[in-house]
Parts: structure tokens; C-alpha cells; sequence
């Protein structure tokens, strides 16, 4: 038994210059960005608006821009397995997190939870 | 002077079969697949969780699959020329919408506002 939720999207952009791209879409959305600490302030901007369970993130990536949803869960594993049941299939782990391709083509990733009111959000799976 | 906000997010498959695309992207967000009427309900298919202010949709596309974020605007003409200011590009209107590429080369959509609490989430521009 575990629970999840859709956590929010990522915004991610093929370019070097994470400013300029956090910079455009905070204004284009009407959002705070807000830089992260250390190695991750790098490659991740997060942006806030009023919802403060909707998870919105700027990434820096090699790969042509796009956009992707993340998934939240109390148990990863659990989870992916739950999905893949569903049809979606693993593609990689990256740390605690897993990238995983939908039967209609999209990747998403399936990550820890962390939205303040995640247990209350989230749907519970038997 | 204008407010926009963004909408919510329409999850772009590459396919006819639409029911079984919503059915997937519905059991994996854990979220209740509404078809909409008509004409309409052949593309689109909407998904409700439980914040009522994030518009979430599945829709039939000829390109590849994607995830596009849409922006909603009490004055769309007002909201793209402020998006152009930033950088991002018009590349063509449907219907009461505009469809944008942003500077970072994601596609998304301006279109009219229609949230529950638009006007107390919406940024106003001055």
C-alpha cells in the first residue's frame, strides 16, 4: 500500500544559461524563481507561485527542450511497478529517482515525495 | 492592463485512440477522466484531481507526443504581446487562442482565462 500523486512539471531547456531561461519563464508565468543551493543551483531553478503543492522546476538539459511531469510517491518502487502495470516502461535511475516512458511516448520521472500536503493530496493504492 | 496566469498543462499523444490515452494518463496521475462533449470529446479529454484551479488535458495530436504548458489571460492579444516583450514568438492562432515558442523552444498556448479563482491567482500586469 502506498500513496501518489502528480507533483508537478519541469520545464526543461536545452541551453547553458540557466538564468536567462528561469528568468523568462518566471516572468512569462507570473512566478518567484528561486535558485537552489550548491551543485544543484547549477542545473535547477524552482519556481513558486500560489500553489504551493504544485511543483514547478526550470532544468538545464543536453537534450532538445521540452516539457515533462513528475509523479510523487511515498514509495518509488512500488510506484514504477504500479505504472509499469500500466503500461509505462523504466528507462533509468537517477539517484533516488526513476525516468520512465508512458505508453503514449512521453518521459516522466516517479520521484520521493515532498509537496507540504502530499498525504492529504495523494491517492492511495491498494 | 491585464492578468494572466498559468492554466495548467495538456499532455499531447500521438494517437487516435484518445480513451485509451486517458485512461493511462488518468490511472497514472490518479485523477478522474471527464470526456468533453461533442465534437470536442474526439481530441480532448479532461483530468480532475483535486486542486480545481490546475487544468490538466489529454489530447489526440499528428506530432510526437509532448507535455505543453498553457497560459490563461483575461485579454490574450494583451498577454502575447507581453510575451513577445520577453522573447518567445507567435507562431499561429487557433480559434481564441494563440500558440507560442518560447525563446527556450518549448511550444505553449495563451489562451482565454477560465479558472474558478482566475482573478485571485492571476498576476495583473500594469
Amino acid at each position: 500500500m502506498h500513496k501518489s500523486r502528480l507533483s508537478g512539471f519541469i520545464i526543461d531547456c536545452e541551453t547553458s544559461d540557466l538564468g536567462a531561461a528561469a528568468a523568462f519563464w518566471g516572468a512569462a508565468l507570473g512566478m518567484r524563481v528561486e535558485s537552489l543551493p550548491g551543485e544543484e543551483g547549477q542545473k535547477y531553478a524552482r519556481l513558486f507561485g500560489p500553489d504551493q503543492n504544485l511543483h514547478v522546476e526550470v532544468q538545464t538539459v543536453e537534450h532538445p527542450s521540452r516539457v515533462h511531469l513528475d509523479i510523487e510517491a511515498d514509495d518509488v518502487e512500488a510506484e514504477v511497478r504500479r505504472l509499469e502495470a500500466l503500461g509505462a516502461k523504466r528507462l533509468r535511475q537517477v539517484r533516488s529517482w526513476w525516468v520512465m516512458e508512458a505508453p503514449t511516448g512521453q518521459r516522466f520521472c516517479v520521484v520521493r515525495s515532498g509537496a507540504p500536503d502530499f498525504a492529504a493530496l495523494a491517492t492511495e493504492w491498494r
